[in-house]
């Protein structure tokens, strides 16, 4: 169990509020603040009872705080937590939870060359949802999802440990990797996925869509994902989707050529090699359920 | 209410074996008779209380039944259909549950030209799952899924009508197509989401599986699907797929341009136009509750 004095969370959306409520729920530290800034966003957190204080003052907000998660969109992560390292009590660990992490940790590192009295070490729990907002955030979010944490040149290996510890605590499968790694793997994993997925709704034509079973919804829920965050993602992460674009368009391409060929066989062993690989993922998860 | 006095299902697996339950539960006929090849299969389809009766003789099974519903793979339907014919009684209905039309339709009526002692009505029930098998079978599988009934030139309309209550009775939204119409809708909106996921999951080295959240589970869920019985359906469809393919991919390869360009207004556009298709849908349905 990792514990916590003061525990800040800065964006507090599906992700950050699943972490408020995670907390609370496990008891993993005294106080959860959370730092906002509009004003309909806190109240609907503090309605979710998300976090147990919110303010829309950054300086108030990490004041003291132990542990800053930063869960805003990708782009705006590394002037945010700047920001809030100005304000941090020195020793503070600051961790993120964005989709991306070459970008992100190397900007930050740069940022916080000269500012050795933080600490800060990469996140990304691999959670969440097509549904955007506090709303849909719940305490059970990270439970047996995997997170990845990041580790660096610069990473400060008590607060990597610590951070793990979190993680763990809220239920996550915690793995540790370097930036780049990582990257290379979520853009397998999960960035192409949206991509082509968001490609399957957008072809098909308005009037088709009354014909969609479970297939066709399963295939394409990613794609009601929020567009800004995920083109946020996609363009941080442009590299490693260019190259997973071209390993998934050769087993596409493969098959299609099998098909217009008439080639049976060909057919069914492209298929068979996919299938094992989807069984060994087992039935769809809690997500769906 | 579509009420039958003999109903016969040939080939009794996850759809076969839905209907079977379905008609029993709604009190749709006096009697549900089973046809098999094999007798394990026979063994499981009594065990789920699939069908009234079991048979593995084709004469047997479809004698003085009114309707006759052939629920094997696609390359089989026609065959079947023919050799059932021959013992059907006079003015006998059969139809299907291929996924395919139009070369089911045309084989069929073809092979029945001179014998119009029964009526042959195209029939795509759209529900089903990556789980085959007659254990899956459940009798609201069809509530709320679309249902497809083909009309053509030889179509006799008193049957088409009973065909269309039928899947009615069942709770399917059933709409009347031609089948060149049906296979170029369910080319877009079920066959090629198929090769995309098989495609996706056929891409991901073993070693990234480990990352796979539940985006991933979600849109690779149906690359879980039977590779003989989908290879059947694609290698029948496969002049729409291709087109279909063509269509996907000038939106798929747009979203990766933008992105490869670092265009985010560009990016956000394409998912944005996604979304809004995606969200016509709505959540995820009844099959992942």
């Amino acid at each position: 169990m990792a514990r916590f004095k003061k525990i800040t969370i800065i964006g507090v959306g599906l992700i950050g509020g699943s972490i408020g409520l995670a907390v609370r729920k496990r008891r993993l530290a005294d106080e959860v603040i959370g730092v906002f800034r509009h004003e309909s966003t806190l109240r609907r957190a503090l309605k979710c009872h998300a976090v147990d204080t919110a303010t829309m003052s950054m300086e108030k907000g990490v004041k003291g705080a132990d542990l800053i998660i930063v869960t805003s969109p990708v782009h705006s992560i590394p002037k945010i937590i700047k920001g809030a390292a100005k304000y941090s009590k020195k020793g503070a660990i600051i961790t993120d939870a964005g989709s991306t992490k070459s970008w992100i940790v190397s900007s930050v590192e740069k940022g916080l060359a000269k500012d050795r009295k933080i600490h800060f070490v990469g996140s990304h729990p691999m959670a969440g949802s097509e549904r955007a907002g506090v709303e849909f955030a719940h305490a059970n979010l990270f439970v047996k999802s995997p997170c990845i944490v990041t580790k660096t040149a610069a990473t400060d290996r008590v607060s990597l440990n610590r951070v793990k510890k979190f993680w763990g605590s809220l239920g996550a499968v915690v793995k540790v990797m370097n930036p780049s790694s990582h990257d290379k793997s979520v853009a397998l994993i999960s960035h192409l996925p949206h991509i082509v997925a968001f490609g399957l709704a957008g072809s098909v034509p308005l009037k088709e869509l009354q014909y969609a079973a479970e297939g066709f919804k399963d295939t394409t829920r990613v794609a009601a994902s929020d567009p800004e965050l995920w083109s946020d993602i996609f363009l941080t992460n442009k590299r490693e989707i260019l190259k997973a674009g071209r390993l998934f368009e050769s087993h596409y391409k493969g098959i299609l050529r099998a098909i217009s060929k008439g080639d049976h066989n060909r057919t069914v062993n492209f298929l068979r090699r996919a299938k094992s690989k989807r069984d060994a993922l087992g039935p769809n998860g809690k997500e769906s359920k």
